[in-house]
């Protein structure tokens, strides 16, 4: 048995070293950029007109001039119209100013009679409501950094520079194995010594939520099955998650079959509850993440070791989350133990609160839940007010 | 001009009442579960063992017996065998109890020679490592609650309870319009005077979060073409997004062109910065939000106005978030105003800093912000340790 830090630290020294591709725009939301998005243009690329109105020059309003002739109208989208000094150009949002003008007045802010327009206030200063070229960002600037998570803002963003296609770090090939023969698909009704999968699909939907859409495979509890079907996984897939087989009874082949197809143990059984008989290996590039058959203890194993490993492997950056712990707790084993609690934003503090339950087998405790929380295996009494990590759901 | 609180309340009366739709298994992560879901059977639906090892009649150990002759050897997935009084089965993870035994000796706790069990520990009690049918919960019971968000750990639970089709509330129909001559397409190169466009691609990002892919329509400053298209939509949509055209330009032809289509205007203008030209009218069953055209004002009112709106709309319960200021912020007018932040997790607190640009048209600012922080229109300082709510991107 090894400790939850030791076992994280080999997982995460086991990295997928992800390629690139280019994804289409619309399909890149939540994925890594896999490179630094510059700036195509200045930003904005003109000098842009932020209110709707008039322009001028700002000499012409110092020099005492509060009328102004108007000799053009200038729509967003045309080229710039030539202004002349002493007169105007109504212009509008999103247009580019026109030459010989350096400031707008809003409509509010004017009248209009027979083409002169007269200028209701005497608080005018230089380049309002003009928003400069090259204010925001200038030509070249990196607008988006290489690793940064792509969201709503950052597709912004790459459409305003014409990235149709966007570079991002190419997702690993997934394989979700149950095995068990108590186990039956989510449309038949089981027998009663029967029960339905859950955990590849509890997986599965931790996948999804990266983009990943993984392959899902059932094995009987059958030696020469396992072996010939793991096998065929190892050389298609860049990692492998497996619930279940990886006990002591008599029908857990797998440790041995794992070894059989060469694929090198790192360690079996981790100093944690639940999750302790988690069993990490790998062969060949492939990472082979065993997890216990209990819902809880799967879902613990893939929050704790996958999922970092995913995103540290995608170059995601993720800050360790942390929260308050809301009531005292005790724990006695000398196990890392992970409590289900639900976390609250309280005035800006989250709060954890511990959620009773039946242990490892109790998936349904979990809806109600929505994180781990990591208490350390040297510690027994954990008290209301102290700082933990959590593991979000 | 009316204030966010009463701009807030006037959306909010105008929800969209989703039908239900039964959706795949596969498909329903992140979707709101829109019925109970009970327990199909007992949780777990039998005395399920939890260790591997031997079952015995925990009696048999009270009375002084410490060996057992092995009867039999009985896998997960199979029928209930029979034990004997005085013997015992060999039994695996995940099997039915065999009938005449209740406790379950594990492997590490006795030794195997000639069919013959000896039990190693004297501390054994009734029921050991196992897991007593319905001791989770009882068919019949509530398992996920009716406006449930969809998460893996739900996935897993709806799984269990063989729901291959999920009863979720059906997404509302929505088109988001871009409007403004200078706008060209993401894979265009822009002229000196025109951008291309961003704000739909945020405004569909945002949407595909939410599992929903809307309809994208540009409409240049047309009045007849515009005034066609929306015609045609407000038939087809439960919501049209529109980003630009509702301040006071010559070409900004929206309110106008609405209104002439019936539909009923609740506000234009909100006291807020940025985003104070937001429009918001409704007819036949279809809200028009129409948001100002700078990328900035266009974000603030999506997340600050429609995304709300669509979370209720669909039942969706999420408490509103808060962070603790993490700098002194000073804001004149008397506008509620959304200052861009970076929300941190600093030992279980939330600390928001604000991150400065160049208001309303600083879209590249928006990918280093995580999320706005909203500040009362009737203050004008606000320090530092101070919660205020705030809405992550």
């Amino acid at each position: 048995m090894i400790s939850v830090e030791e076992a994280s630290k080999i997982v995460n020294e086991r990295l997928f070293q992800p390629k690139i591709e280019k994804v289409g725009l619309d399909n890149v939301l939540g994925r890594i950029c896999a490179q630094d998005i510059s700036a195509d243009r200045d930003f904005p690329p003109f000098n842009r007109v932020a209110m709707d109105g008039i322009c001028i020059q700002f000499e012409d309003f110092e020099n005492g001039q509060r009328q102004f002739k108007i000799v053009g109208t200038q729509p967003a989208g045309a080229k710039a119209m030539e202004n002349q000094s002493g007169c105007a150009i109504e212009i509008m949002t999103g247009a580019m100013l026109a030459t010989h003008a350096d400031s707008v007045i809003r409509y509010e802010d004017m009248s209009i009679d027979n083409g002169i327009a007269t200028v209701k206030i005497e608080d005018v200063r230089q380049s309002q409501n003009v928003h400069n070229q090259g204010s925001d960002r200038k030509k070249g600037d990196v607008l988006i950094f290489n690793n940064t998570k792509i969201t709503a803002t950052e597709i912004g963003v790459l459409a305003t520079v014409g990235k149709e296609k966007v570079p991002v770090y190419k997702n690993p090939k997934i394989a979700i194995i149950s095995t068990g023969d108590e186990l039956v698909d989510v449309h038949v009704t089981p027998l009663p010594f029967q029960i339905r999968k859950s955990n590849v699909h509890s997986l599965k939907a931790l996948l999804n939520q990266h983009g990943i859409q993984p392959e899902l495979v059932h094995l009987a509890d059958d030696k020469s099955q396992i072996k010939n079907k793991i096998e065929s996984l190892l050389t298609e897939k860049d990692a492998i998650l497996i619930s279940g087989a990886v006990s002591k009874g008599k029908f857990d082949f797998l440790p041995e079959v794992l070894a059989s197809l060469g694929v090198v143990k790192h360690f079996h059984k981790v100093e944690q509850r639940p999750g302790k008989p988690f069993w990490f290996g790998s062969a060949q590039g492939t990472q082979v993440f065993a997890f216990p058959g209990n819902p809880v203890s799967t879902f613990v194993c893939a929050k704790r070791f996958f999922e970092p490993w995913l995103k540290k492997s995608l170059h995601q950056q993720s800050a360790q989350l942390h929260a308050i712990l809301g009531e005292d707790v005790s724990f006695r084993p000398a196990l890392t133990f992970f409590l289900q609690v639900t976390v609250e934003n309280v005035n800006g503090t989250l709060v954890a609160k511990p959620v009773t339950g039946n242990g490892s087998g109790d998936l349904a405790n979990m809806t109600i839940a929505n994180a781990f929380m990591e208490f350390p295996s040297d510690m027994q009494n954990f008290s209301s007010g102290e700082v933990h990590p959590i593991w979000m759901f």
